[in-house]
């Protein structure tokens, strides 16, 4: 598991959809991650801000997903860019984790990485789900898949009771916990939100040159985003 | 799911070692659930506090799973009534439930039921580990069972993302993730506890005849009791 190098990333990656955005179809699909709260140290941000300046398309949108108020406020500007047209894709990639054991983790650990890992996935649901619904509704077709309508969550390998991914490496039990319970709220939103035309999926990335994973990730952002894009669109 | 009738039982029930608090053999292994903020309307408390008049034995101790303070003082008082003695059984079935779906969870809620049913038994496992590590150190034999030294967490069904047991009777959205958790802490707690000769586990209850549970349940706390006595005896 990765050690802890960015508290609170505070991000989440809403991939508007092209067509609603005027993207440019040489142009990969991926859109902004926020800024508010951005820890001065990722070395994604600038990344961002720079392919921002170059395409007018990628609007950066201030998001904290341990805060109800910040995720509202960035869904209505979403909202707002959209106009009459739906959100097609919601990656909720916001993560956190404490290099914690079973011995020294705390509540106040617990409760952090719950409310971003777990609970930051759930307010964005709820925040964007009209634009999700809008989204789905104008879509042809009944099958689910993130050309139509799609919630993608960032979960791990280390969420999985049965595998317990890299347990020798590190315990990360408060990182653990939110992943299961990510897992489980996964599953609640793909029941729920099934019946509006949504996809809700859980996903483990693998090991992503992140401010989290650092450059020893195995692939890159980009990398991941397009694995996404191809596997989950139908 | 059973709707929420009692906030915070904010009980946990150690079960002593026998000899250690000289139980007479033909009193039933059920000790202590703690008083500490109990809720009036519990009907099982004044069973408790009468069952407890009857049998000096029994010593009922205050307990709030959701503040470490509390569990620490909690754990100490155990302690000095066991004198030299371990503890052999801890049972931390203290648990809440809101009747929240999907639509209507709250960062509120999930971080409240969360606190009790997860991070609860996690602190309760930190805070007792000393007293459970003399009960294992000091009983013969290799072999994992409650009668040497075990950790039982009360989970349910409920957070099986495989079976999303009773989904359409409710979503239950913060109850369900906080259940998936308990059930990584509990691995967690299995895997790093062993060394110690200390068996943790979880268990889903069933419909049990409680303040949650109400008495529609299907079954009484004390023979739930006796199968978790008998089946995980060695």
């Amino acid at each position: 598991m990765e050690p802890e190098q960015c508290r609170n990333r505070g991000t989440a990656e809403p991939l508007h959809s092209p067509s609603s955005l005027s993207m440019p179809t040489q142009c990969p699909p991926l859109h902004s991650p926020s800024s508010l709260s951005m820890p001065t140290q990722c070395p994604l941000l600038q990344e961002l801000q720079n392919l921002a300046s170059k395409h007018p398309n990628i609007i950066i949108i201030p998001l904290e997903v341990a805060d109800p108020a910040s995720i509202k406020a960035a869904a209505a500007k979403v909202g707002e860019h959209l106009g009459d047209s739906g959100l097609n894709l919601l990656i909720n990639n916001a993560g956190i984790g404490k290099p914690n054991s079973l011995d020294n983790e705390t509540l106040e650990s617990m409760t952090q990485v719950y409310t971003t890992n777990t609970i930051g996935p759930l307010l964005m649901g709820q925040a964007f789900l009209p634009l999700l619904k809008k989204a789905a509704q104008g879509s042809p077709g009944s099958g689910l898949s993130c050309s139509k309508a799609a919630i993608v969550n960032m979960s791990s390998y280390a969420g999985s009771i049965e595998d317990m991914y890299v347990w020798d490496f590190g315990q990360v039990v408060s990182y653990r916990c939110s992943k299961a319970a990510l897992n489980m709220l996964s599953k609640c939103q793909s029941l729920a939100y099934k019946e509006h035309g949504i996809l809700c999926v859980a996903l483990h990335p693998g090991w992503v040159q992140t401010d989290m994973g650092s450059a020893a990730g195995s692939f890159k952002v980009r990398d991941l985003l397009s694995m996404v894009w191809e596997n989950l669109m139908v």
